[in-house]
């Protein structure tokens, strides 16, 4: 596998760690990255994500064979439409929006034909953000989830399969509405209740122990991209919120009814599913 | 500051990190340790948390100057009771219990006049148990909190003070009142949040990347200490869950309204403030 001309539209966490993996496994002749901030592209150059960088997209993707939209969600879309008349036929695209039904149903729509997009969400990244935090292995077994739709061809979606398992990925496949649930409880609950955390106990922050401090990390991610995530995976998040409800109401019911045998059970069966998780 | 003997009640990660602490600060000449298991003991003697085991606690706070209540909640007002007939007289004895209205206005009611009794709450600790994961500086630069009420006698408050400084702590004095209305919001709240966090996501942890882990690590806490913490902490506790579910609530309304501006403020200010929690 090996692609003439990766372009790299929105060089941050993401899209500069990519440009480093893909030099580091010798995926491409050229890497062009695009980004607003001349700033972010002197230091993608300067750390090698990217070999040269351009301010427009019509510009970097000129005769790409394999374009990746890295830029907040709020972004993909306009910047699909975009560029939409000028890929080159047979180009491959794929995202890295963590949301997927609206990026996937509107770039469908505004593509062509002869141009193949596969929708991915690399699990990866941190509450930092921008290309200085960018690192070649920041994708190593890490999950990513490549949307499959009735559009989807599928020998564009073997390589953009190949693609993101050769940077480190674990890959799973997935329609973008079972993407958007399951993140919705995986993700995007986990990350509101953070947030909302801080701002129940925001008059005692000064009592915040380690405990208080892992439960929140995430509530330091950026605002933008957590708004954006939001309202591109509505119906979802709203329903993970129902659910987290219903089980803090009967947590407080059991605590009410000092029902210490029920209670015990739950504090267990969470431990048990928890320490699941342990490697 | 130098005891003669020293009694810990209850040899797990707490009274373990206690006993190596004193021995490396040189406070006591002798530290007993109770405990029901005596594999804890053992394992406690040889890493040298304690000087020798008792397996009652009769035995060991026996001519004791400073007894130190360790053990799950639920035990310390139990073993109290049992003990107070055979304190020294001017013994000192604090806790460790993670709620203090219960436990301090027992134990006063319990103890005679020539014993004085300051609870304590370190905020230190992990998910982890046991004596084997105990360290002599467990308490390095975690805050500790300790009660005063009507009948705290001030020179014990000061040597009991001066006890927890010497191991490592911050000491800030607070009512057990106060205390229990903080720790609901900034400690048990969030244990409570995350282990739900973990239910709601049950079907779909084999999703779940670095933020969902750091969110929920602490939801693989003991079951049976959790419950003590809810069943002593209720009011406060179910008054957190309340202020909780409002603050969801809204953030479902934000959605739903699909009120970008709203929203991009919410998780403005929660970063805002977590990123103040930062070293």
């Amino acid at each position: 596998m090996k692609f003439n001309k990766i372009a790299i539209i929105g060089v941050g966490l993401i899209g500069g760690s990519i440009g480093l993996a893909v030099k580091k496994k010798r995926l491409a002749k050229e890497i062009v990255g695009v980004c607003r901030h001349r700033k972010s592209l002197r230091q993608a150059k300067r750390i090698k994500a990217i070999d040269r960088g351009a301010l427009s997209c019509k510009e970097a993707i000129k005769e790409a064979d394999l374009v990746i939209l890295a830029t907040p969600i709020s972004q993909i879309i306009k910047i699909a439409r975009e560029i939409a008349p000028y890929l080159k036929k047979g180009c491959l695209v794929t995202d890295t929006g963590s949301t997927k039904s609206e990026i996937v149903g509107e770039i469908e729509k505004v593509f062509s034909e002869d141009i193949a997009f596969v929708g991915a969400h690399p699990l990866a990244g941190s509450e930092k953000r921008g290309v200085s935090e960018a690192r070649a292995n920041l994708f190593k077994d890490t999950l990513c989830i490549l949307t499959q739709t009735r559009k989807t061809k599928l020998a564009a979606f073997k390589k953009i399969n190949t693609f993101w398992q050769v940077i480190g990925c674990h890959v799973i496949k997935l329609t973008p509405q079972r993407h958007d649930q399951i993140v919705a409880v995986i993700s995007h609950l986990p990350h509101l209740a953070a947030a909302q955390l801080v701002k129940v106990g925001r008059k005692n922050l000064n009592f915040a122990a380690s405990g208080f401090r892992d439960t929140t990390r995430i509530a330091s991610s950026d605002a933008e991209v957590w708004s954006d995530i939001c309202l591109t995976n509505k119906e979802f998040i709203i329903q993970a919120i129902d659910q987290y409800i219903t089980r803090l109401k009967l947590m407080q019911k059991l605590i009410y009814q000092e029902d210490k045998q029920r209670l015990s059970v739950e504090f267990r069966t969470a431990k048990t599913l928890r320490d699941g998780l342990q490697k």
